[in-house]
């Protein structure tokens, strides 16, 4: 374990994006969304993913410079095409361009095709919040999660965030993979050798099992809810609903198709769409009401929901998006530790490109 | 057990809300979205709910003859204020503006304060369907969902349902509780004084227990995942999202001040808004690409999952909404089982006001 600051995460991983080809300005909104991840505690999805994003751009599935543009639109939708950028670059411009369109007609939804993974989802949620608007973000991804009923694996982890402001209180931003653990949580079990609670995964003739390796031996991560009789059937709708508003909407590639994060792995027979896809949502808050009213009523939301008394041996109620800012503060103050395979994996990036970590 | 025919229970309910006073237009919307439940197999929220209505109207919480309107909106959004009136009827009514919205901009979204319970969320999302759009349509509901590490009841099942058309394949609906399992589900279990499973319920001290009337014993129902361990914060932030927008949006009342259905339930105290909420929103798919392609690309993915290899003992993946299809087909042609309790009520019902079922 080593421990950085953010700023030494950041520069390491802009200077990377820069030897890859990006722009100055495509680098630093690449190392801003990555290290968001860390700074937050989503280890899985920030530095951690740095040398995935460039085996992608060596396997030449990755452009550096890609040509963000809007292919189709309405006053208040827009399809862009991702061009092949980085998902850390199409996922900020395609937010954006749901911002303006909130701005003008109240909300704005953006559906993304020919994208990349696009590090955390709550990081582009969280984009709507300095404009007091609502803001949404979702995004499909490689095909890990069995549908109810089925060992094949159809659907990614496909995550949905959601950020809601509010006044005197901390944002409300809700972040989760629609199954019941994240891959994030999965791998760091499989790296402490340990056992994966039952609902989490199940094996390739489709039984649960605590094996937290059971994907690699042909397995699948389960939807959110676990089996049926606990609801997994709504973890499935959800993780559906994502891969639809991704990638069917935008034509991106979906369901088992979405081509793989790991580089190695080859893209997948006769996809339907380009790349991976993303959905964003903006909409104004005073759109619906004046927006001094709306923040008030969430601070009363928000303070009502602290103060709902706890299950014994909890000592609170957990606001969705509390335990990442506090760990943001932490870490900011007292870095940022990055587990020992990651930190050999950053110093082999660098070397590939002549950056020290 | 009695089998009555669709016609049967639609005329019964419709005379019914005529008696409320409701007018000829409301009776007619209000008859047809309760008996969608039956029809599609959703019992607990068909005619087994009429006296209910009927017990708020009398306790003056539900207004026969609303003013539905408009109080707020820009090209893309709307709040509608329900005036109190039935949520059979409002729905719809907003759901129809977030569908003219849509022509216009592309998108609509609605948000509705003041309104009462609205049957199944299904039916308003598809109504989006014919006009070639995705309808989404969720609502807030009394409180008796514990948010994860709580033992207060602060949420309702708060559902979420989502309708997107396809080609020739039918739609694909989602329409799903927050929680474990829905209160219908529940119920059926209290009725035949079985057990429930585990994550379904918390007794009142915050422990998983199999007692289905937990409930009533100061227990509360579990967010979909069940605890922590198994995703319960993300069924707890899901049922956070739907109560935001539905009421604090709009200036409903939300969290542990909805109102509730039981008419015999006083209101809360400090209600910080008006009834019940709700929030729909329709998205024409070709304000995203081409309708045919967006159609032809859900028959692709809707044919492809239906091909998942089923896990042993399953015959096949179901697509959200085909038990519900299935259901309606053999319920127009073989008549609506309808339990004994049920029939007694309505036949209570039918006897204040003169009509025979």
């Amino acid at each position: 374990m080593t421990t950085f600051t953010y700023d030494q995460l950041y520069s390491f991983s802009y200077n990377v994006f820069k030897a890859m080809g990006c722009s100055d300005e495509h680098a630093e909104t690449a190392a801003k969304v990555l290290v968001s991840a860390d700074i937050r505690g989503v280890d899985s999805h920030g530095v951690a993913r740095l040398s995935g994003y460039v085996r992608l751009w060596e396997a030449k599935r990755i452009n550096a410079n890609p040509t963000l543009k809007i292919v189709h639109e309405t006053p208040s939708t827009a399809v862009v095409d991702g061009d092949a950028g980085l998902g850390l670059v199409v996922a900020p411009f395609a937010m954006q361009v749901a911002i303006d369109k909130a701005q003008q007609v109240g909300t704005g939804w953006v559906s993304v095709k020919n994208s990349n993974h696009f590090g955390i989802a709550g990081y582009h949620a969280m984009m709507a919040l300095q404009h007091q608007m609502i803001g949404i973000a979702m995004t499909n991804a490689s095909a890990l999660v069995a549908p109810t009923f089925s060992i094949e694996k159809m659907l990614g982890t496909n995550p949905i965030a959601v950020a809601i402001p509010a006044g005197n209180q901390p944002p409300f931003v809700a972040d989760f993979a629609t199954t019941t653990a994240s891959n994030g949580k999965l791998e760091i079990l499989q790296r402490k050798q340990a056992e994966a609670p039952l609902g989490w995964v199940q094996d390739k003739e489709g039984f649960e099992t605590t094996n937290a390796n059971a994907l690699k031996d042909g397995g699948a991560m389960l939807p959110l809810g676990g089996d049926r009789e606990h609801g997994s059937h709504k973890g499935y709708a959800l993780g559906s609903i994502v891969d639809i508003f991704s990638a069917v909407l935008s034509g991106g590639s979906y369901g088992p198709w979405a081509p793989p994060f790991p580089a190695y792995i080859p893209l997948p027979d006769n996809m339907p769409g380009q790349g991976l896809g993303h959905f964003f949502g903006a909409m104004r808050v005073d759109a619906f009401r004046p927006a001094d009213e709306f923040t008030q009523n969430m601070d009363n939301w928000i303070e009502r929901f602290r103060q709902a008394k706890p299950a014994p041996g909890h000592e609170k109620v957990i606001i969705p998006g509390d335990p990442e800012r506090e760990m943001e503060v932490e870490r900011m103050s007292s870095g940022i530790p990055v587990v020992d395979p990651v930190v050999t994996d950053l110093v082999a990036v660098g070397q590939k490109f002549g950056i020290s970590l």
